[in-house]
């Protein structure tokens, strides 16, 4: 190693360090024992700190989000603009350094990461994007999309379940672009990983089909470079680079869990620097470091021009892939969509999911950039993308994706496509399943990720299976995480506008969609946009508002029929996606559910809590706060008193108690 | 084999393939295939059917539920009571034989299965359950606890992250007596599992420490048997034992993934019973065959009489170990505990995971079958017991549990040892993740079973960590899940009552503590047992309610004092558990909230959909309805407005609003 990579290195761990200490919060351990592998993966990554968006750089993912400080210090030596006051300010309030790094906030963060060994998943999702992109738009001589995907991850990534769902499918599916980097330190918060993690993580990974390179000494910066480059020359598999290191190399706390979450203390850095040869104070810098730095940033800048001569080629020979390539990075919507007749089209009961195939498949004729599958469930999901073939090795080009039994890593997956860019992620499974999927959701919500998420066998309709594939509490759940818009359609129209109103959302939707047959309704129609809306109203003031959503609309018109025959009158609100009402004006929220009418009845088969807040202390719900049962789904509704009559009967119970 | 034991085999695949026939729904292809090998694992079991709930009973959990005929037609030929009557009752309303396992609700169910992976887990945590109380319990010549554990599962189980992170940690933890049977079938709803699943299983399985063991031919009931023999005298490590399958074994449908989840018809059934040389029809089984079942569970009579022989002369030898034996078992509380003043007491502000960290340890001190830990981070989330090891192959007598980075794995671990029974189960995370361990969550509470999920963490009091790390949709989550009890105590006394409560629960509870500091209050009391009280209220009818639980209840106070200065009096309000509070009479709950009080606010840093049925259309709830941030907890609550400026903000609208 020359002396100035061995300063480079030095001048990571120092800010690093430093950073944390400053804050007096954060993790200092891993930052310094990683710091090696950090600049090694970086100094032969194909990356342009002038233009941090460039699609043809490489994707570095830090699935060990709590190494921010590591993160943060390489953007700001490699000059993307995170100054020395944006590390003084790391994690407070506002900073373009918080906590864990953030998608969106901070400049060339590829992916939000914290939660642990969600990176590496979305990394494989990344990858997966990259091989699709690949196989659709490069041409020989003009490899417009190509790139690698690094991700660095730790001891904690390792252990989560989807870390192991993500390498089983990145093995099946031959990534052989991903390089993963396993900085294994041994070193939890409980202790020595000994104490609950003695798997062979070798053994494991070449069990799923991975190149694994061992390199013994984390310090030595050449075996490293040497395992990248063989990783990088692999044709066939993933690569996992598995780094020994020490948490808090060289410092007194070097070996110790107390260096993984809490700054070393003042005494700590001042010997390590004292070891080190640093006499810089903090957040000053010797000039050559940043020089250094430079130097290397400028072979991206140059790789960066040699692409970009490459690609005006590309658009001359190519014209209509370049064309492809820029409105699908641009996520453009086809206009013609909204006038898509096929879209609406139902004479005949139908289930939501079956409505939501029609759908999915006519947004696929428009938008052939739609890339996604199912959690081993897409004949029951109707998911499967017609007139493409299933992603594979051998075919790369298929728009369908085998994601197996993995709802998680599914997800995360999701994720990595829609940050890769230019495509447009979706994923299914049965809406009790979501709960697996939430970790992942959160951070799609997080991120403002338009991933779609098709969630069929929506309620008790799922019948036989019984409670453990029974939804109850899930749209409760999943309408109370912000930035998640949850549509639960009552047709084939309220499908059909479910998806072209998530089509403009910055953010990820929910499609709850029905296993039973649903009737068409004359009433429903592009209103179902604005979220929530009147079906049917009576001349004058209605004496009760029924509203519902998805399988339940059927419900309230025939309630109301009974009510009309006791004298009453009722409104009739549809609300498939109570996040898109709560964004209209309040006066529009007001036209549908007027203040001064109390008299209010919710029905929707899940759990009430969601609907607190639109029938107040005078209405009433009719939904169902226990679990379900195996039974025929009419059965399950009619035992369960998800029924017209149970609606009807506590509307008249608040109108008498209202009046 | 002999004639009779293809027979009874045969047996078991047309009584499956006709119950899913009858019932026209389920899952016939695994029943069929697995057949041999569930015959062969029955056949060695200990079990009595005459007394299911023996506790020197070997376990089995069937992983795959969806095969719940094949546990069926074995309950039902082993004589527990399951009748062709209830056989062909399948999948119908409140008949004893569900879609899926249900356990509490049919004989002899071990765990409710469905999910996949879960019923792994849960294995695994009943085999750890079973090695720690038999280092507790055993004495040379008086193996009182000895048994083992069995899972069969399928190519689903295989891919979900639960069995990874499950089989990683029985790894570590040596457990020698856990022996899981994969049939391996190679088809899932998709197709074979070669499109998404392609790791070598048995390698996979050798990386983690398991003795893995092969068997070609899954017709071959010998070469299982001796595979089960090999697995049961293996001292050091877990077993697997992959056994080759087909899915819907010799008949027209084999190998086919139309085989999995739907019946295989009139036709096929009838090409079955000609190859099998079955005369019998549908639910008319052979009498050799119910004489053969005899003869094999009057094996299973046989041990029980002798365990029995041997626990009479254990209780001699070691009565104080034999009535503790009893009392872990029955799931004695003890009384002592509610006056054990060392639970309440606290003079100085203190986060109520500290709070819950002593009232932990005296619940210890009372009952020392607690067993438990966290995944990773105990000295955060304040649950390491003291004064007993970590559970390890060496000391297996440990009560403290490590268990990695792993949360799903964690809870289907707890739901495993309450299953087991004689233990009470907890395990701890950060609030926000108790996204990961919903799904066994939900589990729990079908189940009703009583673990305790420790979740510090609770808000954005998370602070500097940031938005990946706060929670804000969990409560609201966790509150719509049907038998799960959601305390977030305001105090060392609320904490001390909260966990009090949640002993007197068959379910699961979830303890949501904060990080942060907080005053010890005044006015909380036992009442908190029952939910929500009253604090404090003033004289006369009070203008306005105001409500809180966990680290707000302090905002309410202040904000009661901003309010008096302007002239208004407040009732204050704590609700530290929904569940308990909507349990109470409704003449309790209208003395707490009356109905003409039409004046309330509600504060909680979380989001706010749980208190739309108690705020009303006239209230209003102070909340989170958006992510966190990275930065110090005070100006978190400050810049997002929970404070009690802000409640009173709030009391002074309701108020004007209400006059």
């Amino acid at each position: 190693m020359r002396p100035i990579e061995a300063k480079a290195i030095s001048a990571i761990r120092v800010l690093s360090a430093d950073t944390v200490q400053k804050a007096n919060s954060g993790h200092p351990g891993m930052p310094i024992g990683a710091a090696p592998t950090a600049y090694a993966i970086w100094s032969d990554m194909r990356h342009d700190p002038k233009d941090p968006a460039w699609f043809g750089r490489d994707r570095f993912v830090l699935s060990s989000g709590h190494a921010s400080s590591l993160l943060y210090s390489l953007l700001h030596f490699y000059g993307y603009g995170i100054t020395i006051e944006d590390m003084q300010n790391f994690r407070q309030f506002g900073s373009r350094t918080p906590g864990h790094p953030e998608f969106g906030h901070t400049v060339a963060v590829e992916a939000t990461t914290g939660p642990l060994g969600q990176g590496f998943a979305m990394a494989v999702g990344m990858a997966m994007a990259e091989a699709h992109m690949a196989a659709i738009f490069n041409k020989e001589g003009f490899p417009v999309v190509d790139n690698y995907t690094y991700v660095l991850m730790g001891d904690g990534c390792m252990m989560e379940g989807v870390s192991y769902e993500a390498a089983s499918l990145a093995g099946t599916q031959k990534l052989n672009k991903l390089i993963a980097v396993y900085d294994s330190n041994c070193i939890t918060i409980e202790g020595s990983t000994d104490i609950t993690f003695t798997e062979n993580v070798a053994g494991r990974f070449t069990a799923m089909g991975w190149q694994v390179i061992d390199v013994e000494n984390g310090e030595d910066t050449v075996s490293i470079s040497l395992a990248l480059e063989e990783a990088r020359i692999e044709t066939e598999k993933p690569s996992l680079i598995i780094v020994h290191t020490d948490i808090a190399h060289g410092t007194l706390k070097q070996g110790s869990a107390a260096a993984h979450g809490s700054p070393l203390g003042e005494d700590v850095i001042a010997d390590m620097r004292k070891k080190l040869g640093w006499k810089n104070p903090p957040f000053d810098i010797p000039e050559d470091v940043y020089a250094h730095f430079e130097a290397l940033s400028q072979r991206g800048v140059r790789v960066h021009n040699e692409y970009n001569a490459m690609f005006e080629a590309y658009k001359e020979a190519y014209p209509e892939l370049a064309a492809k390539l820029a409105a699908w990075r641009n996520g453009d919507i086809p206009e013609s969509l909204s006038s898509d007749e096929a879209m609406f089209a139902a004479d005949a009961p139908k289930a939501t999911r079956s409505c939501g195939g029609i759908v999915l498949n006519r947004l696929f004729a428009a938008m052939p950039n739609m890339f996604g599958g199912s959690a081993d469930l897409a004949p029951s999901n109707n998911t499967e993308l017609k007139g493409t073939p299933f992603f594979s090795p051998e075919q790369r080009e298929g728009c369908n994706i085998h994601f197996g039994v993995r709802e998680l890593a599914m997800a995360c997956i999701s994720n990595g496509i829609a940050l890769y860019g230019g495509l447009r992620a979706f994923c299914a499974t049965f809406f009790v399943f979501s709960d697996y999927i939430k970790p992942a959701l959160r951070l799609s919500a997080l991120m403002k990720l338009p991933v779609t998420y098709i969630c069929t066998h929506d309620s008790i309709g799922v019948g036989e299976d019984g409670p453990t594939h029974q939804p109850i509490e899930q749209l409760a759940a999943l309408r109370a995480t912000p930035n998640v818009y949850v549509f639960r359609p009552a047709d084939q129209k309220e499908t059909a506008y479910s998806y072209l109103a998530s089509l403009k959302l910055s953010a990820p939707s929910v499609m709850a969609l029905s296993r039973q047959n649903l009737p068409q309704l004359a009433d429903t129609s592009d209103k179902a946009m604005l979220g929530g809306y009147i079906l049917r109203d009576p001349k004058g003031t209605a004496d009760v508002i029924l509203m519902a959503s998805g399988s339940e609309v059927e419900l309230i018109y025939k309630a109301a029929d009974m009510l009309a025959v006791r004298g009453y009158t009722a409104r009739l609100v549809s609300i498939p996606c109570m996040e898109l009402f709560r964004s209209q004006s309040r006066e529009y929220q007001e036209s549908v559910l007027p203040s001064d009418i109390r008299a209010r009845v919710s029905v929707e088969a899940g759990a009430t809590q969601p609907w607190g807040a639109y029938v107040g202390l005078d209405g009433a719900s009719v939904g169902l706060d226990h679990f379900g049962a195996s039974a025929k789904a009419s059965i399950l509704f009619d035992k369960f008193g998800i029924t017209a009559e149970a609606v009807a009967e506590a509307a008249l119970t608040v109108i008498a108690a209202n009046k």
